[in-house]
């Protein structure tokens, strides 16, 4: 029984300065968690009780699959990440360290090397295989912005599990069983669920997907579509027209650059183009021109991680922005920066505001690197720069007139997009990843040289699946998901106790009588949170309660006099008030009949 | 229960080749552990098993005393630890790193800072007191050596905890709950203790205790005598003769320059001084000189953790020599190193091999540091060098003719020294340290400020008790202590599984009846490894479970065929055979009645 008289427990009645979302004020207002750090947190007592349930459900469903745990060490050397070039990639994310020798070290964010390691110093034979292997271990990762409680932190606990088979069929045995093992798990926590298509390219997979729980508090955006389509934005390919044959564009009228004083930016071309050449715009039944006509082009520097650069020119329909995140996912692992002035100078085919398809669409592959939309499929017509100052090119039809090095998924993704699978317009939502499932295939094995023997006794790679589920930010969703306005409302399979007892009043009978429950549900497998403290007042202990959550509590108060204490429900703040001699019984099965 | 045909468990023959204890050998021959970097471990599925049982019975008893469990970060930021100074006491022994903002972090060996900043943060009254807090969590340390592999390594698991009273008297009672559940806890592991008083000088405390583990492959030598004195070695003080008075002083023989040409090593000057002064040795009857009171003086070169500098000069009996350790311990925070030919050309009143208490002890405070070992108590005589080459100065008198600016305890401990508190001759023996206790005081409640009223309303510091236990390291003793020629011999409280199943044979009856008693045990709540492998030997089976060391196992081979299994206990090697409807029985109470 934990007693609050002596439990290192402390509620505060204000917000913390630095918290945004519910979760993080609550969780440090009720005595939760304290920051020690940016992004590092202390969990104190009640705050580890919470994140030993999650644990719990967590290890439970992985081995549920068949899952072994082990646990690998935070401090991982140099060199295994160096073979698999992750330690150059990795960038800033990353916490580096050298021992006293000067060797150098990295906190793992994530153990795939280490993994793949290991299996191959056990197992050598088709017969070891299927193997799935788990951790929950604390990662570091050193967040640019580490922000909201525990929801973006820079010491986190994760599990990450991986799966080893012989063959591809094998890999996708694995990978359905963790998707199902996710699905009871956040099932279990409470949380609600949107798988996602996600972009497997930065971890060099194939089959991706993201456990997206949808919340206005979270950090990614994601798309549903009523036909059930969803996929994380950075996932989402877009829908292009047509593309139309050779005859048909044969027939569309001819390239022709025309003289656009003044007009610089999108809106100003797409005004001029209604006044220079009303009803010709090629998209529009009145032939009005809009600003997705206007194809607008971005030069960007490209860095890859062994530091060196190389320019990249991207074509989008003016009417959409470039959404960095899909960007970055496009060009992963390189990272792209806008041209400078100083990059324009030394690429003079580029003219800034006026940049087309002039020295860049018309042999592929070009002299710099250019990607367009998927939207400028063949025999689409467009304006964009001619490539000098107040000039553009009008009736530029693709595939004819321009070609590109590729497409590219850079532009933004809008509610009503149509979703890939033809399954109807999508809409936005906001989500906290929570989990990601994929198979990475070969890329680890191949790279740190893991076969085993088949069955012919040849050597064949090994191909993996990755799995992950972020425990402590699973804590923080939870408390998000559940609290009102007066604190938090745990739910019952992670909730720090069974039921908080009050004892208001000061009659020694109550506080003999609050005890003599206590003792009675803790005989019954109930843990107890006994709020014992003598000289705290029932309002105090009611607001307490309240901040705290626990889902059932009895109030064992001046009602005694009379033969009543009152079951206090949580979640629907109903009062019920019974007979003590009834107490335990009723809270027995509010707890376990729930 | 764990079938090893689908296990993540492989046992190698051979020791790993950078093994040099049986623990260490054992447990990765054993399949429990694998090395990832010098002094880095993995935990493989069965070491883990051990290694959360050890877990439980740490925490079992830090919550028997009323100990609240909580998790601290193993990042931590440099400020609290610039407070109390440690950030450059730790000199190379800690992981320091950056962040991507430049920011100091360390990852800590040890939590005395934020354990007192998070109190101080949560509490503000005696009423709050007492309280005792701890956690379980990875600590690193980046050891010069790390070696025999769990033994001493770079990343492991501590239990910390940390009393906080209001008073002397309060953490005496703090310290005495700690002290008997440390003695239950290593009872509980099945490993023997000696309670060690400790040298607090370093961690700035009071009371001291250190729970040795005596074990040959130790790294810490520890005395005990018949009448009980226990301590380590740089706890030892020494017995000092009795000092004489005044007058006694005055009747021995005056003081007296000597040539001692050649005799340039205490040996040799002994040799020379049987020689010249024949029969008139100060300490043993027969008048003959003997290395003891050749006074060995040693020139030491100390470095602050601020990098300021000090000469030191040690005199000790010429028949000990320093021991490294407990000079360290003397001298810290300061670092000792002998002096070099440039130390001895900026001291010119130092004479390479013919030092002396000329220019050091004739005043106090001498212009050097000068310290004595306590064996030179007043009125005890000595021969010395005279301060220039070949001269020696007998009949030098302690009190009388030179002084010191205090003991130093750094001389060797031996076997037979007398023991500090009268209880008989000392015996010298090796030990590993196991858990540590000791009262903390105020240095850290006072570095950090952390106050509470007391009942009169008046801010009081708080004073702290430290207690720690090697959770990685107890796993490493309890292999080590027991194991046999043939593998590990876990202690049923730990071992990874309660018993192992054996199935020896080709028929399918023999797999049957097998996996039959597998379910049987877990439905009575026991843990069972089933070796289930189909085309492995019964020889494999056997040799892998004694390396296994799991406590009780069963055969369930040829032998079914005329209705009898083998129990095989692993610790005696006793075999006995019962029909297979008795085996559940019987081995139910072999694990429980044990």
């Amino acid at each position: 029984m934990l007693r609050l008289s002596s439990s290192f427990v402390r509620t505060l009645r204000e917000d913390p300065a630095d918290a945004e979302v519910a979760s993080h004020k609550l969780l440090v207002r009720a005595g939760y968690i304290r920051r020690s750090a940016p992004g590092v947190y202390t969990w104190l007592p009640l705050g580890l009780k919470v994140l030993r349930k999650v644990e719990a459900i967590v290890r439970d469903e992985q081995d549920a699959i068949g899952g072994q745990e082990l646990v690998f060490s935070a401090l991982q050397p140099r060199e295994p990440y160096e073979a698999t070039g992750r330690w150059e990639e990795y960038g800033p994310q990353v916490f580096r360290l050298q021992d006293r020798r000067e060797n150098d070290y990295l906190l793992a964010p994530t153990h795939e090397e280490t993994f793949t390691l290991t299996v191959k110093d056990l197992y050598n034979s088709y017969k070891d295989l299927p193997a799935m292997l788990y951790q929950v271990q604390t990662k570091f990762r050193d967040e640019a912005r580490p922000r909201a409680g525990l929801l973006r932190t820079r010491e986190f606990i994760m599990k990450d599990a991986y799966s080893f088979d012989i063959d591809d069929a094998g890999l996708d045995v694995s990978y359905e069983k963790q998707r199902g093992a996710y699905q009871r798990t956040f099932d279990r926590l409470g949380l609600p669920i949107v798988i996602c298509r996600a972009d497997a390219g930065a971890m060099g997979g194939s089959r991706s997907e993201e456990f997206l729980h949808p919340t206005p508090v979270g950090e990614d955006t994601f798309v549903v579509s009523d036909g059930g389509y969803a996929a994380n934005v950075e996932a989402v390919t877009t829908v292009a027209p047509p593309a139309l044959d050779e005859a048909a564009i044969a027939g569309l009228p001819a390239m022709h650059v025309e003289d656009t004083p003044w007009a610089s930016t999108i809106a100003a071309l797409t005004d001029f183009s209604n006044e220079a050449f009303p009803g010709t715009g090629p998209i529009t039944e009145s032939g009005e021109w809009t600003r997705y006509e206007m194809l607008k082009h971005l030069a960007y520097l490209l860095t890859y991680p062994d530091g060196s650069t190389e320019p990249l020119v991207i074509a989008l329909p003016g009417d959409r922005e470039v959404d960095e995140k899909r960007l970055e996912s496009a060009v992963a692992p390189a990272v792209a920066a806008p041209f400078t002035d100083a990059d324009f100078a030394k690429h003079p085919v580029l003219t800034k505001g006026y940049i087309g398809p002039e020295g860049l669409g018309l042999e592929s592959p070009s002299e710099i690197r250019y990607l367009v939309d998927p939207r400028v499929a063949p025999g689409t017509s467009w304006v964009a720069g001619a490539g000098e100052k107040d000039k553009h090119v009008y009736d530029l039809v693709f595939g004819r007139d321009f070609t590109a090095d590729g497409t590219v998924e850079a532009a933004e993704v809008r509610d009503g997009d149509p979703a890939p699978d033809g399954s109807g317009p999508m809409r936005l939502t906001r989500g906290m990843e929570m989990g990601h499932i994929f198979q990475l295939g070969r890329k680890y094995a191949e790279a740190l040289d893991l076969k085993v023997l088949d069955v012919n006794g040849k050597a064949v790679v090994v191909t993996m699946g990755s799995y992950g589920i972020g425990v402590t930010r699973a804590v923080a969703a939870i408390a998000e998901l559940h609290h009102d306005d007066k604190g938090l409302v745990w739910p019952r399979q992670v909730a720090p106790a069974d039921v908080h007892i009050m004892a208001t009043g000061k009659t020694p009978e109550i506080f003999e009588e609050a005890e003599r429950i206590g003792i009675e549900l803790e005989s019954r497998g109930l843990e107890v949170l006994y709020d014992d403290r003598p000289k705290v007042s029932p309002g105090v202990k009611f607001k307490d309660a309240e901040l705290l959550g626990i889902p059932t509590s009895v109030v064992v108060g001046k009602g005694l006099a009379t033969g009543v204490v009152e079951i206090r429900d949580r979640a629907t703040g109903s009062i019920e008030e019974v007979a003590p001699e009834a107490a335990v019984e009723a809270l027995v099965s509010a707890v376990r009949g729930a």
